[in-house]
């Protein structure tokens, strides 16, 4: 992780991605970011034409943080693989309870504020989830034993960042931790349910145990 | 729901309820709703002095819809009371698809956009989210002996918002219903577990669970 071709650049990716953070990207004007990374305009703008431009470059950053900044320290202390699952989450909440419940999930924030407009920003973000969702993915292939067999995996991983984005804007709403406490702890039933069943049974599929309404879907 | 007190106050509200949900808060002027609501702008100060009066009481009136306009269409043709609750998930699917992924849920779009501050929004918000959580409780309650008895009915109709809400979030990121209908299929494995439990077994803890036999139930 030593990319760096310019202190400026960096300052400026720095100060914009805290204060997208903290109080979101329309907020957040050109003027407070070059104050708070001590920057001239003319730097700014050689590195940065626009803010989106900006943007873009705290979102590539973001991708680059997800294994050294948010994984690694978890994975590094918890060795079971669904633990580790439950660990990435309990870092959300460490956020929220640090931030008095203010901070959420900078990624889910940014999709929320500029879900229409934007489309390179978008796939920045949409690529941020899947790194995301990939980490959780590979975390429950190494239980794979302990889960039905005909749980889809893929689809398990990113229900795990549905439940994580949801918990974070219910407790953001509510100013309280314990929207998000419910989510992880219904979320924890289910893998104890998932579990007890992969591992006891041979993965029944939950489709035999009881008729189906099928959703169309694509 | 006969409650107008004047007709301009109403079209205020029903302009700035369809803009806050088109294009956000933030991104909506004054001006524009003037010119949609066709109003001077002397009658929205006498009713709204500020943006934010508006914003409460586009909140309220979703608070009022609630029922009518969101819940008993579905309730209606609908008996089974867990059918119920994907009924209504089903409804944020269609409103998803009818706008290519660009309308959310308008609660949950204003949730995040206002997390920081409006305590007074935020507690209307807080509220639309305790109206919803409640309706699915109900279902929930009238499915009481389907469910496992350890599971907490409260905590798992909050759950399902939370579902709800991260599901639209990542399918308006990604322009797709994918992962919203992955959400859904996941969240309906779910239940088909717990009703499996729930039923056959007295409501044994996910930790006790034994064989299961395959029943058609319903």
């Amino acid at each position: 992780m030593k990319l760096r071709p310019d202190n400026t650049r960096d300052r400026l990716i720095d100060t914009a991605m805290e204060l997208f953070h903290s109080q979101g990207y329309q907020a957040t004007g050109v003027a407070q970011i070059l104050k708070k990374a001590e920057v001239n305009s003319g730097s700014l703008y050689y590195f940065f034409p626009t803010k989106e431009d900006l943007l873009l470059a705290v979102l590539e950053k973001y991708k680059l943080m997800l294994h050294p900044a948010l994984l690694e320290p978890i994975w590094s202390r918890i060795d079971d693989p669904i633990e580790k699952v439950f660990g990435l989450l309990d870092g959300y909440r460490r956020l929220l309870m640090m931030t008095e419940c203010n901070y959420g999930c900078p990624i889910g924030n940014l999709a929320l504020e500029i879900g229409h407009s934007h489309a390179k920003a978008r796939q920045l973000l949409a690529d941020n989830f899947k790194g995301w969702r990939d980490a959780v993915h590979e975390c429950l292939n190494a239980a794979d034993d302990r889960l039905p067999s005909d749980v889809d995996r893929a689809q398990l991983a990113s229900f795990v960042l549905t439940v994580m984005e949801g918990a974070v804007m219910q407790a953001r709403t509510e100013r309280s931790l314990k929207p998000f406490d419910d989510a992880v702890t219904q979320l924890r039933d289910y893998f104890d349910r998932l579990t007890a069943d992969g591992t006891q049974w041979g993965a029944p599929a939950a489709s035999e145990l009881k008729p189906r309404i099928n959703t169309d879907k694509e």
